[in-house]
């Protein structure tokens, strides 16, 4: 693929900053400009080879840019948008990486109205519990999914770029539309994270917390892992995304009132066939009999 | 310590199998004897050195027997006692590693009542999502913790011998009251079994299953890590520890109605205090904070 000129990354923390590491790491960019509302993490992430030149406004970061990649959580979105477009040039192609997208469309469409061949939403699966610049590695995409949700308006060469930018990361492009996206990642990873940061949170407020802490083991750590995510990143997913996450909790409750009343029962045969169930499930997914 | 000289484990899986070969590699034990319901799962433990000798009857098994671990799951408690109480001596101690205490004690106080000052019940805290005797280690149970119970009527010598038999494996002792045991462990451990069983098991029930598994990442498969867990277990353990499980999940599912109330209203500030409390909960205690 031809190599990129200027990229711009908005927020050079573990998703921009991977980004950029993968394609620096193949030579498939000149120079990369870093642009944020957190200087010092701007200046950490220069330290750290992730961008070669800090902006401090849009006029100058999109000079001459060919691509921008939006980095930031979600609920910022609308206003970056709003403070680029004045700024933005025919000529620079942009995508994002917001971890819900109808709410990124909206804001697309309001802000850059006059844009919309040329701006490519995107989400790479690719979270982790850490965040920050020097979480970002070139390899983290290396044989994650890459969901794209093109617009109708786009530009087709816009989005056959936009999709290079992104392969070269490593990652396997998947095409969706924005509102199979949100309902598919609110029931496998919004409402997971949800889910588990009310446990941690419930456990910690009570008043026998520090014994319950400390009797917990290896099971309580993984399955509340993401309790540990990013709570400015999450509060935005969890609010873009609230209709399809409302939907998802509430089909979930039913589940627990099922089991619930299995339980009251003290209904042994049936609570043995569900966790046969979801093991049999949970297992057949590791082994990859749902890879696509 | 003085090893022992005769042993029986009944069930010789991760369990009562990481038991014994903690004993063998320290030299604490003579002769291991296997009892159990699977005589093909005995002979791969027999093969892979866990226990020595296969017994099929609990009178050949206990003759001259020091001590008896029951590591079974706890439905099968009671019919085993039951079985075994006829042949038991007055020397011969007897331990478990059943993950529930007040139904494993009231099947001892049924079936074992004149037996009561040898029969010290325990709990070691080291699960795994995986079972039966290729997943036992001799070091499975270092820097564990592992919980006694003791009954009022136990002899001292006894606990103290019961103790000694669990510190050589590795494992770090704490005395509990059943009541509290069962407690504890139904918020911290049943607890986030049910809820990573009923999520997996409700997103295989759906028309999309394949779809949203094929986008789960790593997100979902630590929280769902414990829904590979043996069925048979978690439904003796939920029916045991059915009414601390209940009062636990109310309380969870009254957590989940706050945060739902949260979310319709898209109160963003709210929730991400609830992360941000929930992150620094957990951050404090994997950084040791309620370590013991």
């Amino acid at each position: 693929m031809t190599p990129f000129g200027r990229i711009v990354i908005c927020g050079a923390g573990l998703i921009g900053g991977s980004f950029s590491l993968a394609l620096k790491a193949k030579g498939l960019v000149r120079e990369v400009v870093g642009i944020g509302r957190t200087h010092s993490s701007l200046e950490r992430a220069q330290a750290l080879g992730i961008i070669d030149v800090i902006a401090t406004d849009w006029a100058t970061a999109l000079d001459g840019a060919e691509l921008v990649l939006l980095a930031m959580p979600v609920g910022q979105m609308a206003a970056v948008m709003q403070a680029m477009a004045p700024h933005l040039g025919p000529d620079t192609l942009v995508t994002d990486a917001g971890s819900t997208k109808r709410d990124v469309i909206e804001a697309i469409y309001t802000h850059f109205k006059s844009h919309l061949e040329q701006i490519v939403p995107a989400h790479p699966i690719a979270g982790a519990e850490k965040s920050g610049p020097e979480a970002a590695r070139a390899d983290l995409y290396v044989s994650r999914k890459i969901v794209l949700t093109p617009l109708p308006e786009n530009r087709p060469e816009s989005v056959a770029r936009v999709r290079e930018a992104w392969a070269a990361t490593g990652g396997q492009l998947h095409d969706m539309s924005p509102q199979e996206h949100d309902r598919v990642f609110g029931a496998v990873s919004h409402l997971p994270h949800l889910l588990a940061f009310a446990l941690v949170h419930e456990i910690a407020e009570r008043a026998n917390a520090e014994q319950l802490f400390g009797f917990a083991a290896s099971g309580f750590r993984d399955f509340t892992r993401i309790a540990s995510s990013h709570p400015e990143m999450w509060r935005d997913i969890c609010v873009a995304n609230r209709h399809a996450l409302l939907a998802e909790l509430d089909t979930y409750l039913t589940e627990l009132a099922w089991i619930r009343a299995l339980l009251s029962q003290g209904d042994g045969d049936s609570l043995e066939k569900l966790f046969c169930e979801a093991r049999d499930a949970r297992d057949a997914w590791l082994a990859g009999k749902f890879d696509s």
